[in-house]
């Protein structure tokens, strides 16, 4: 179904795609011990979304992977929770840009520990100048092409946790690894699904347990003066490895932060 | 500069941002020998670019792996024409998307056989379906983020040369591997480079030699008008591996056919 690598054993192929060109998807799936957090919906996410580029891969197989993953590399990181990663990428070969049919796809196992935890009482975020740009056949899919979150990203210093990426209409979107969720009036505020580059599992996740408790959820794009404006009573960044995240200031300007959405809902917690 | 690593003893390390990201670059150039077309069109094209995404690069070295290159492969081809290929990574390493200051670019150098050559009486193409999305800050770069042209190039099959791919307002920007140009009136038409994902050294060098000669060249958005309306007498399809190749139909529309351009300006017998 898939060649596997292990990333600790060497890299991928010369020929394969996910180099040349970006031809493929990933997962970065937060670990505690053997038990990954949110790893069903990671699963789905990265079949479903494989699926969207034409490649066939089995959730079983891939649930396989997980397991054996841990076997592996849990040990090695002291009790810690740790961040496991799957690169699948199309394949080796194919004729320029031209995919093969039938090619197997390449599948890169690695783990690493996890990145410095935000501050619980809220972090600094800036506007990138970088743009965003979504192809809507792309929409959504954490894709191996990720250049503009790599420029965004590079301006990223100690003091900033994450930059928020704009579309060209100028609405916020997303951050470099996050997706935004707004809390204004009586109701939370996030982009929509198809306008994204990369929809969060957590994103998901937290959307669904939001409406299970009645909250209104609007999907709707975002701008400026939604998250500035007198109406915004909190901004919160979503990463299935950092969790919910309050944000304190944007651009220099102070937001209301209020943890308790991270406190109620943290899935950290919750190893599905 | 770079670290070095040839293609037919292996991958890139497994944490490079190439694969990771699509962080990185890439020039196809097509040898004559020990000889490059356009070599030092392409050279530059490379330096500039990664200096565009933040990746220092030396012209001097890179052109020493060419003929390095040439003499580990040339003889492989059986005095055919070859492709050799040069993949430029940002390195490997960094926290998530943000590189760290100061890493060292991976290069991958691998040669390939000419792929097929088309029919000098011109070729049949089709319109995707794929949109075509293109970031300012990236315009025209040559980088490993080319999902959208792998699945626009899907839809060839052996009847097929190109699929020609439209931005959100519908105009014809380039093909999944070719810049087009459009004989129109008096004039030849082509969009700008601003507005192209990858912007050929050909169509360059193309332009160049056709303002020499005192042809007026206009750059501007292309519409399916342009090209099938009365004044369009002739479209041509631009690869600095495969040259001028005319267009006979598009989308089942058949297009004069003026071989007249391939003949006079032909760039694989300029070795520059």
């Amino acid at each position: 179904m898939f060649r596997l690598y292990w990333a600790d054993e060497g890299g991928l192929p010369a020929g394969d795609r996910g180099l040349a060109y970006g031809d493929g998807l990933f997962e970065t799936i937060r670990m505690s011990g053997h038990r990954g957090v949110l790893l069903s919906r990671h699963l789905e996410r990265m079949v479903r979304d494989a699926a969207r580029l034409g490649i066939e891969v089995s959730r079983k197989e891939l649930a396989n992977v997980c397991v054996e993953a841990a076997q592996r590399f849990a040990d090695r990181f002291n009790s810690e929770d740790w961040v496991l990663k799957l690169t699948l990428t199309r394949g080796s070969g194919g004729r320029g840009y031209r995919p093969d049919p039938g090619m197997e796809p390449n599948l890169m196992v690695s783990a690493s520990p996890l990145p410095p935890v935000p501050d619980p009482a809220g972090v600094a975020v800036d506007v990138s100048k970088v743009p965003l740009t979504v192809n809507p056949l792309l929409a959504g899919i954490k894709s191996l092409n990720r250049i503009e979150q790599v420029l965004a990203a590079s301006d990223l210093g100690p003091s900033l946790f994450e930059v928020m990426m704009a579309d060209r209409d100028g609405n916020l979107v997303e951050g470099t690894r996050t997706n935004l969720l707004l809390r204004r009036g009586d109701c939370w505020l996030t982009p929509p699904a198809s306008s994204l580059a990369v929809a969060g599992v957590l994103r998901q996740w937290l959307l669904e347990r939001l409406r299970q408790r009645g909250d209104t959820v609007t999907e709707r794009p975002v701008t400026v003066n939604d998250v500035l404006g007198p109406d915004c009573q909190g901004l919160f960044l979503l990463n299935s490895v950092l969790g919910i995240v309050p944000v304190r200031t944007i651009a220099g300007h102070d937001l209301p932060v209020d943890g308790g959405l991270a406190t109620i809902f943290n899935p950290l917690e919750k190893l599905e």
